[in-house]
């Protein structure tokens, strides 16, 4: 979940982001992207004192502007940050307080404001008299500071309140006259306690991404059932069919089908391709290239324009030339296809030896006879054909016909006996049932 | 989009359907029905204009009534078009203005009638005074008219409006006395200007087609994600699951269970079949028949009573004798099998030679064995059986036995030495590690 | 449909459940689960004569409590059936009449009360006064009885009645002293008379379903697309994807991810498991297996710990040691893998011989070339290997290469005159074009 807010959060392009994780939060470190950094908090002391642990983490100037928001909040939106980033760097505000009007306020912290609007105090609700209870101006816990001044506050704070923790609100309170209030949509602030609310969380946040990309010129027949990553670019003219989950770093061009059932993660897909009932992962798909129905494709498949990957095909680590076709039931491991390459029905590099891997590699204009097993380290010349059925485990010459198969042999009524013996076992069957 | 207005139209049975597109409207064009006419408008003059065009592709006699309709409206019902039609055909009216109810009037043009309830004129909303802005019957745009009244009034619009265009309205206004309105349910005008409409309107249509079938006795587990163009034809007691796309001319017959996760374009399934995880296209399949999971049907795929194609299994222009089966990872292309034959799996018909395709034929009764290459063009006599990973080029007579094969021989200890070349692989990688 | 409330019943851990059936009930009667009777109501003679004809199939002592409930009542729960027995047990009333608060009350029986709030009457809607009307407190029509009140009441039913059947509620008004008033959720009252009722229905019942399961620490990335029956078990940290559906008496473990596009019906799934993209059925399988993508597991697989079943893969009846690994484009029918086998891809075992079907046994650490067929009965001895592209048809050695092949021989040119030919047509097509 934290994912939504470092999502959001690089809407700002901050200069660093840093984490802070509690005890048994290795998933959450474990799945970090690049180029985040953690803190681990080993006792819960209150906001106040993960925010100090997160500062420490951070190489800052005194004139920089820290944002402090919560992990779990995957409705908050990059206009949002940046609008609160903004207002700091416009104010001069040692803090920005960003809050929303609630609907029922609850058991929110209140916004207390002077008589001419002004910033005098955030106030817990269990602090709160009846005036204050009444309002509904919320803080959001979130908050935009001066580092220096961020950095000079917290170790100053104390744990005389209510909860007996450090807490952030304390901030802003003891400089009120330097703090200012940054408004929000009450929708980005929630937050998300179970199961329940995240699945709701995650369906309407996939309805924004996908609104965006629909208002873009991509065509989504039911965005109900369309799963797309905020980090995915798609081209206007894309058609994305029901089924479709586009993951991770993944891009798809103009005038490309994707879908239904089909999963792409961290891909490129070309212009005008057809991708359909697949499942590709770390592939580089050029230009008017047909996927499916029934592929997959896996890390290091790379499709020349024009080339095909059809029914019940399986890619790896394998580069096709322009206008190779894999039609059918092949598995192609670790291999390189020249161009105009076409693969029979059956194929299969055989890339394992029990021991080590091993390369296939395949010229320009060769025609691979179906069930041919390349049985690697192999290379087929160009123009060069494989007879059906062939285990081919030695190198064959360019423009050669290479076969490996005995004479075919006929024993007549072999077939009738068979008729006869099914014949008999049906008839005693019936006479047993 | 077009193509929903088509249908709607077609529930009028009309002599003759003209869609008059804009520039750059070649995809359109390219995808209209057999029979449906089309008209370039080359400027956009006005809808005054555009009807003119399309009238004069249309042959017509004087007392015909011609409806004009928008093709953006993907909600418009065929009863909708059939009341604009009746209306105009029982008042015998030189015009029909088709006007409904809007909650928020906004831009629309407005419909204004005298007191006694008939057609006074229709305002432009730019045009309207402040009590007739207060008026909630709008126009729809659209219209149906008596042939030889349009083809007269057409030529004689001139472009003396705020629009500066030749418009419709000015039609019925130059004739109001002999102008009538229709109502129809305003939800039906909505027109769709973005995807994301467009996904919405899509969405209410699926909906409603769904609900007439799910009337009809039709089993819909999940009607949000079951996608059934209006082309299809459902007997009662299908069952539907959910991701099942049924598109084209489609049929599907009692009893039958289609889905999950399917699509059948212009196939035709008959009765008492189960096709699940399944893509098929430009099928035959007879009663009683098994398709998947994971089976591709293409187009000439003929599949006789009580056959199947199971998993892994792709088939091209074949057909399938009552009771064969193909149960998997096969590919049968250009194939005629006859009746109870059985092939076995890793089955491949070697149809294409390079240069040309070729039919493989086998008779009743036959046992393929797994992985037998057929190389076409090659008969297989009935009752004839073939050996597990044979390669058969020449014909097999009846009931005999087709074997290519070698003599199995067995090399002792390599395999001991291949696991000790492991494990000093394994061993050299950890010390190194 | 009946299932429905058969589940809620089993809330309800009944001594026995009779299910009354209409004619042409065949269906109903053929799905019922194991341990539930039916009776059969040959003519519609109304709710009481139902109730008696299913009272004769139960063996009841007086004091038990008879519950008498509606087929199509889907929203029922067995919490609502379990307050209706408690209610029963501790009031020790002769029948308990279960209510609802109906917003709009229509054709539903009204409930009436004396003035301390103690039972009165049920009123059919036909026979009430106009302050009869107004009390919108219904009957649900289910009841909990007495046995031994129930039994002798029913033979003294009347059809005396507006409706001219024998029926359930003249029991109650009957004996009205000694009758009490238990309140449902009108929600549950809901039932089903269309299919479009059905499918509305059913969603909300999967909704109910899905939540339980989130709130219990079930991720569910779209409930609205995921599929769960109410006898399927989930480990806490189960993630589902969208498309999964999971039917019939299937369990999964903890840190397991199933889906997208996934069926598994009556199977058991271990802990830490990736399952996506497949179909499973009546599967058991250990913990950290891999399954998928597109893969079919049929009843009798045993998949041992660490073990894989990858893409195109389908097994029946066999079993797969711990970390033996089937990758891509096999068949296991009737197989019995040991511990770290590597089943090279286009693997087939031949186990149909046209009549009868026999096993194959594999030994550990064994190494099977791509595209053999091994034509059981056949045994491979532990660490053998075979050769890519053999049919083995006798049994291997312990630590021995078995090996089918004939040489591989090359043909200069052929490959070149191929070409040369496909020229050739292509040209003359031109040509002709």
């Amino acid at each position: 979940m934290v994912h939504w807010v470092l999502d959001a959060a690089a809407g700002v392009t901050p200069a660093s982001v840093t984490v802070v994780v509690g005890h048994a939060a290795e998933d959450v470190v474990a799945s970090l992207p690049d180029g985040v950094h953690h803190a681990h908090q080993s006792e819960r002391l209150g906001t106040g004192h993960a925010a100090l642990i997160g500062l420490r983490e951070v190489a800052w100037e005194p004139g920089d502007t820290v944002l402090v928001v919560y992990g779990d909040t995957p409705m908050l939106s990059g206009a949002t940050l940046h609008a609160l980033a903004s207002r700091r760097e416009a104010s001069g505000a040692a803090g920005v307080v960003l809050a929303a009007t609630a609907p029922d306020p609850g058991h929110y912290g209140r916004v207390i404001r002077h008589d001419d609007g002004t910033f005098a105090r955030i106030v817990e609700w269990k602090d709160a008299s009846d005036d204050e209870l009444a309002v509904d101006e919320v803080n959001s816990g979130m908050y935009a500071f001066e580092a220096a001044f961020l950095a000079e506050a917290l170790p100053a704070l104390g744990t005389a309140n209510a909860q007996g923790e450090y807490y952030l609100p304390d901030v802003c309170n003891a400089a009120a006259g330097r703090v200012v209030v940054e408004s929000m949509p009450y929708e980005e602030m929630a937050g998300v306690n179970t199961h329940v609310e995240l699945a709701a969380a995650d369906a309407a946040r996939r309805g924004m991404i996908l609104r965006d990309h629909m208002l873009a010129g991509v065509r989504v027949d039911d965005p109900a059932t369309t799963y797309v990553d905020a980090t995915v670019h798609l081209a206007p003219g894309v058609h994305l069919r029901p089924g479709t989950h586009l993951r991770g770093a993944t891009s798809v061009g103009a005038g490309s089908e994707v879908g239904p059932d089909t999963t792409i993660v961290d891909s490129t897909v070309g212009e005008r391709c057809h991708v359909w009932y697949a499942v590709v992962r770390g592939a580089d798909i050029g230009a008017g290239v047909e996927v499916g129905p029934y592929a997959s494709l896996r890390p290091g498949t790379v499709m020349g324009e024009g080339s095909k990957a059809g029914t019940f095909v399986e890619t790896k680590n394998s580069v096709l030339g322009v206008g190779s076709k894999v039609p059918h039931l092949s598995y192609l491991g670790d291999a390189t296809l020249g161009e105009r390459v076409n693969i029979g029905a059956g194929t299969i590099t055989c890339n394992y030896d029990g021991v080590d891997k091993h390369r296939t590699e395949i010229g320009d204009d060769v025609f691979i006879g179906s069930d041919t097993m390349l049985i690697a380290p192999v290379s087929i010349g160009s123009r060069a054909v494989t007879g059906a059925g062939s285990a081919i485990a030695k190198d064959v010459g360019e423009g050669a016909l290479a076969v490996e198969r005995s004479d075919q042999r006929e024993i007549p009524g072999y077939g009738d006996r068979l008729a006869k013996k099914k014949a008999a076992k049906r008839k005693a069957k019936e006479e047993a049932g």
